[in-house]
This record gives structure tokens, sequence and C-alpha cells, in this order.
């Protein structure tokens, strides 16, 4: 682990990602020695410290991932890079000149992400809803507590939960975005209220283009031809079975879902 | 500082209060030597911890207060406990057995609050909408950032923010619940869906009594005859100038709020 370019394990007990989340992060997948849409990952993280103002320089940040990623040489693995504000402030309050706190860490890649890519995967709807805040939309901020309460809902055979507003429109997955297939286009829903603009999503919306983006009506999930969550991470995973409520389906892993994983496995971003 | 009853700084970089602010705190004031409202502190705190799950030992936290204020002796001060449900588990999903991290750190209680109380202080309305989530409601957990957010926002003369929802409705301050009084009763808005249940809140529900906790109109704040914030550590802040978008006002500490202060100064609980 680095954090800001020093290995170290541990971080002041007083850094503001702990007291209030008041950072952001990333995780990026390493694929054959190098970082998969690593610019894509890093622009984002650029935009958001400039949303939140925390001061961040790309050039450190970078630097810093060569520097870890030399040193492990790792093959495949994910790269989670945490930015912080800092300590300091007066309570909520930040200070005027914000120290901030860069942490990156390498992961192993969870051994059994391939076979749900392969085989697609078991999701349900979870009944924690996601916070509404159109000011912090989009964004992947530390504020992830409706993640973490919405992953105690799922069982040991369930690879993803699906999480819908508080009005029960869907979103996404907790750790993923959704996208489905009518028969006529790509659907992904709206994101302008709640729920985290994925690299992997932003990706999709110009690979499967066109790709409608709008308010996702339950009958439209519930009759879609295919089905799919998607992270920069595990990439793509084909919905097969979907318990909705009371609604169990059964959904076949269609053609233009394996197109567009086939697309992501040889992504040289 | 104390973590789980042992003097350290630092947290390890894997807790999940970094990560994912997934836990709670709370933030107790000192007055001649003695925590104020501590058993309401440590019953909300362990109501929190039973809703996101995470297993405390109130003994055990109670014995760590006792031997922080023992070791240290403040005669005023803050104390505040964090809560959070500490390392491990796989991404969101929380360890099975999770291993809870207790931090208790004692602050010097701000010089100014004592003024504030006695002359009222200058509000205004902050831009950053409260985030709408009616399933972690009510709770003070650690995902904080829309009031670091707000916080941005205040100028140096500006002693505290009030915060609506998305749709425009007053929630409450930054730091603080809000109490206005139209000349008949007291008002203090409805928290279903969004905000922090202060201890003071609770508090003053019982010796405001009869408070309606309702939507509060922005025509009720623009006409009230008292407004005051309230949180357990300064007590009760009259609002004295009030900036709410266009409208500025000059309001009155009235027989009311000093009455709710003086049962506050003597408060034994």
């Amino acid at each position: 682990m680095l954090v800001n370019g020093q290995h170290q394990e541990s971080l002041p007990a007083t850094d503001r990602a702990t007291h209030y989340g008041d950072g952001v992060f990333e995780t990026i997948l390493i694929r054959a020695g190098s970082p998969v849409l690593l610019s894509r990952h890093l622009q984002r993280l650029q935009h958001a410290s400039q949303r939140l103002q925390i001061p961040l320089d790309p050039a450190e940040l970078q630097a810093e991932v060569v520097q870890l990623l030399s040193e492990q040489n790792p093959q495949t693995g994910v790269l989670k890079i945490l930015l912080s504000r800092g300590s300091g402030g007066r309570g909520y309050t930040p200070p005027a000149h914000p120290q901030p706190t860069r942490m990156l860490q390498l992961h192993p890649l969870p051994a059994e992400y391939a076979r749900h890519a392969a085989d697609g995967i078991h999701a349900t709807r979870c009944q924690h809803p996601l916070s509404v805040n159109p000011a912090l939309a989009g964004l992947k901020h530390l504020n992830r507590l409706d993640q973490v309460m919405a992953s105690l809902e799922l069982s040991a055979d369930t690879q993803e939960g699906l999480m819908c507003d508080p009005d029960g429109t869907l979103i996404e997955g907790i750790k993923s975005n959704v996208f489905v297939h009518d028969g006529k286009q790509w659907l992904t829903p709206d994101l302008h209220a709640c729920g985290v603009n994925g690299i992997m999503r932003q990706w999709l919306l110009q690979k499967a283009a066109p790709v409608q983006v709008s308010v996702l009506r339950e009958e439209t999930l519930l009759t879609a031809e295919e089905v799919f969550v998607c992270n920069s991470v595990f990439g793509i995973w084909p919905v097969r079975t979907l318990q909705w409520g009371p609604h169990a389906r059964h959904i076949g892993i269609g053609a233009r879902t394996r197109h567009l994983q086939s697309l992501f496995e040889v992504c040289q971003e």
C-alpha cells in the first residue's frame, strides 16, 4: 500500500475519509500487467476532485500508480485509488488549504469473476434504497453506506443486488451499472439523481451505441431479452436468473451481450 | 485518543469507516467535568449500531468512556465516539463476524460557542441539498459528505447553514436541528426521509412540548417569531439574522428561546 507515495499500512485517525467519507475512489482492473481504462479512471477522479474541491495533482498521482505497479508488477489484480481531503478543518468545515491523502492498494482479482462472466449470475432486487441527491449523483464518493447495507441482504448464491431509488425505480447494481436489451435497443438507467456513473458504463455508452438512457420501467426489466451488470473490474456479467420481488425470471445469455464481452476482452485502452 | 481501549493515533488503512463511511458517531458535551446527556447518546449509538448490524457491547464502550475521562479529566470539552464496522469483508460486503473499531477522542470546546448562545448567530440557506433516504434517515452515520459540501458555502461571518432536501424543504442545520416558533407553538422539521435526529432535538421535544413535527414551510420560517438551531454540544443558538435565498431577516431573541437555554444550562442528565 502507498499513502502519498510512502509505504504504510495505517492512516492518521483524524483523516476526513474516516470521519465523513470526505473523498472519492476508483477501482481499476490490472490485466496482462497493465491497468485497463486507466486514463478514463484518472479523468473521472480528477473531475470528482474538482466537484468536491479536493486538490489533486494528476501527474503526482500517475507517478504513484507507476511506482506501485513497477514495484509489485502484478499480472492481474485490482488497483484501488482512494483520494481523501486529509486531516484538519473544524468539524465538517474543511481546512482552507487541504493536504489530501492519496492511498493506492493492490488486491487480487477474485478467482470466480471469470466464471461469472462466462456462466452468468443470479441477481436479486435489494430492499435498501439508494440515497437521492442530484448534487452528488454520478460521483464515486466515499459515502457508500447504501451499498454496504444492500450487500447485507444478499445470500451466498447471489452475485449482485439491484438497487432502486426510494420510489422503486431501478438505478444500478450494488457494485455495477445495469444494461437491458428490449429487443430493439440497449437501455440503461438515468443517473441524474443517484447512482455511480461507472467507467464501464461510460465505455459501453460508446461501444454499444445507441443506448437509451432513461427511467427504466419494471416492465422493461421483466420482459427484457438480455440483461447484464457491468463494472470496470469484472467487465460484463450476464444476468441469467433474476429475482425481482415476487417475480423470478430465467434470462438467456444473448449474442449481443457476448459481443460486448468480446469487445472488452480485447480492449487496449 | 483511545482505539478499542488502546492509546493510538492511527487506524489500519483498511478500516471500513475510511472506505465506505461504514459506521456511526456521537459528539458529547463535557461540562463541569461531566458528560451531558451521556445515557441518551449511548442509547442512540446502540440503536444505530443495531440498525446497521454493527456489534456493540455497551458496557465495554461505557468503560472506555470512563477510562478516557478519568485519564484526561477535562472540565469542559467535546467527547467524540466513532463506531465503525472495522476492517475486513469483501468490497462492500461486510465480514460475517465484524471486529468493530471504537474510537474515542477529546476535543476542546470552541471558545466562541458561549458567545453565539448569548448573542445569537447569522444563518444562511445552503444550496447543497441533503441526500434523501428513509432507510438511513435519523441516523448519525459516517456518510457526511453533504455536510462537508454545505460547509464550503459558508463565509467566516456565518455560524450555521440551513439545509433543505432536493425539493427545497428545510430539514436541518449543517451541524444542528432547527426549531421555530410561529407565535402559537414550536415547530421542527419532520425527519422521516433525511436529516439527523439530534439528541438535543429529542431532549427539546420533551422540554419544549408540545412541539409540532411537520413539513416546515418557507413562509413559516420567514414569519417566525423565534428561530434557533441546536445540538448537544453547543446547546441552543438563537438565529438573530437569517439569509434565506433573496430574503434577509432580522429576528429578535425571544423569551421562549431564553427559557429553553436556561433549562439546558442546568440540565443534569
